[in-house]
């Protein structure tokens, strides 16, 4: 964080034409937006993207939808029909999709590592291809049929209990998914359990494509001061990784909201992250993240555009 | 609630590319505009409105601010320099601000009733004007200094409790200013206590100009078919007063959000009002009200710009 960006944020929030805190949080917000990019509160180029990639234990039955469904969604994504297209139109956010080989599904992780390392590696690496638009507000989503599976997998790796409290309904799964579901990540949990001290080692024997993607797209974001907004329990997921590794990796992220899926509170609260929005969501696609982005922005703005005590001839509070 | 619309809308609903009930409150927010407005949802002129009054209790020390604040910050609004206008210009908001007769406050109501009965009926009237440019959606809110004080009074005379309860810092009461406030709550709640079985005589008597055009405004959307998004404590009371009289009174508003003022949630709870937003804000201005527009947008476009499983060949749900 930027420690004169900061001081500078707030000598001119003490300034503006407001009692001292009434924003409540867009005041933090912005001081956020200043201390990770080292300027004045402000989004101009606000970019969501979204990460799409396929799962081998989606063949178990985890899901309520067919696997075919990631590549429609993402040839939806491109046509403009999504949730996450309308939600950029409504707030000007630009929108990237990355199809993640979605050809070649992930290896079922209930039999064998999900991924060589060579793949998890080159995966971040690709993800990483996020910041090259340059955007100044990164907000990040995916599609993957089968991934709230390998989020619960992953964030019982990560965080520990019982893997029941980390499996959710995801698209809307009946008894017999949830069973599957469960079984699925039980059996993941046995074969690479005495493998995963290392998080890295999570992300690649239990995570999948999309996942990896995030985590390097988080990391990249870090080192070129660009702010990030995390979606919901996946990619909440992929970033509890990098948490894992250092719970400062985080700080230049904000949650943007808590979905339906009940493992995403119980991530957030373990690592303190306290969400923005909670609209009871569970889609993915970064609409949640990018409903949060409209706040983000108008924080910014509210910053950047308030007329001073001084400017407005408006009384201060009395000492 | 217009039936028609309603069943028009579930109906395209199950057809949009995304598992039945993912986009959570974004799609209870779309069957809420279309039943009020009788047509499919959307969101085409939205209008903040922001009644500003003055206050005779304010003479008492009850706010951390002087009373010509209220008129140098109608003079703020004009000039673009409030945070109101900031969040209006981030995502296409209209703003209008009528002043209500700031050079004349209110009667101390630790004296006697606030206004008369003509004032009282009359404010109410012109507070029917928000509805003039025939806004599609109307985002309510106010400015008036003490009028946390008012809403106090008003919410302990309407739902009942400890006074104590209801009142909070409002702009950032020291513990003196806090005692005050409280002490003219308490004055007031004893002098017309024996008075104020009728919601409106709460109104007129506890009340002020801004609660009592934004009750007539409220109650006008509700005959022209128009939504409300409700805005933070001050709001609340004046919408309580209306809830009170018929409980149902209410059901073409959305609580935008609940802010940090203590009574606040305990006045949205009394009525079973869920708010949108939770972000620590206490500035009023219809602040809180126009982020939760935003919300509202966003959900309107999600259901009219989606692409249907059909034309965009995205396969369904197993049965």
């Amino acid at each position: 964080p930027d420690r004169k960006a900061i001081h500078d944020k707030r000598h001119r929030e003490a300034e503006l034409t407001k009692p001292a805190g009434s924003l409540g949080r867009l005041e933090e917000i912005s001081e956020w937006l200043a201390a990770w990019t080292g300027r004045p509160p402000a989004v101009n180029r606000p970019m969501v993207v979204v990460f799409a990639g396929n799962h081998g234990v989606a063949q178990k039955g985890v899901s309520a939808f067919p696997p075919e469904v990631t590549a429609q969604m993402a040839a939806n994504f491109a046509a403009g029909g999504a949730a996450i297209n309308q939600i950029c139109a409504t707030f000007d956010l630009g929108l990237k999709v990355f199809d993640l080989a979605l050809e070649v599904p992930t290896a079922d992780f209930t039999e064998g590592p999900a991924m060589d390392e060579r793949t998890c590696v080159a995966t971040m690496a690709y993800g990483m291809e996020a910041l090259a638009g340059e955007p100044d507000l990164l907000i990040i989503g995916e599609m993957g049929i089968g991934n709230t599976t390998v989020a619960a997998a992953m964030s019982a790796a990560l965080f520990g209990g019982d893997p029941k409290t980390w499996v959710g309904r995801g698209t809307g799964n009946d008894a017999e998914a949830m069973a599957r579901k469960l079984e699925a990540v039980e059996k993941g949990l046995a074969l690479h359990g005495p493998h995963i001290s290392d998080p890295l080692e999570v992300l690649r024997r239990l995570g999948g494509r999309e996942l990896a993607a995030m985590a390097g797209a988080i990391l990249a974001a870090r080192t070129q001061r660009v702010p990030v907004i995390v979606d919901g329990y996946v990619a909440t997921a992929a970033a509890a990784v990098l948490w894992k590794m250092d719970p400062g990796a985080l700080d230049h992220c904000l949650f943007g909201h808590v979905s339906a899926e009940p493992g995403h509170i119980r991530a957030l609260e373990a690592m303190g992250k306290i969400p923005l929005l909670a609209l009871g969501m569970r889609l993915g696609e970064g609409t949640g993240a990018a409903l949060a982005a409209a706040i983000v922005k108008a924080a910014a703005r509210c910053h950047s555009g308030m007329a001073t005590f001084e400017q407005a001839g408006v009384a201060e509070k009395a000492e």
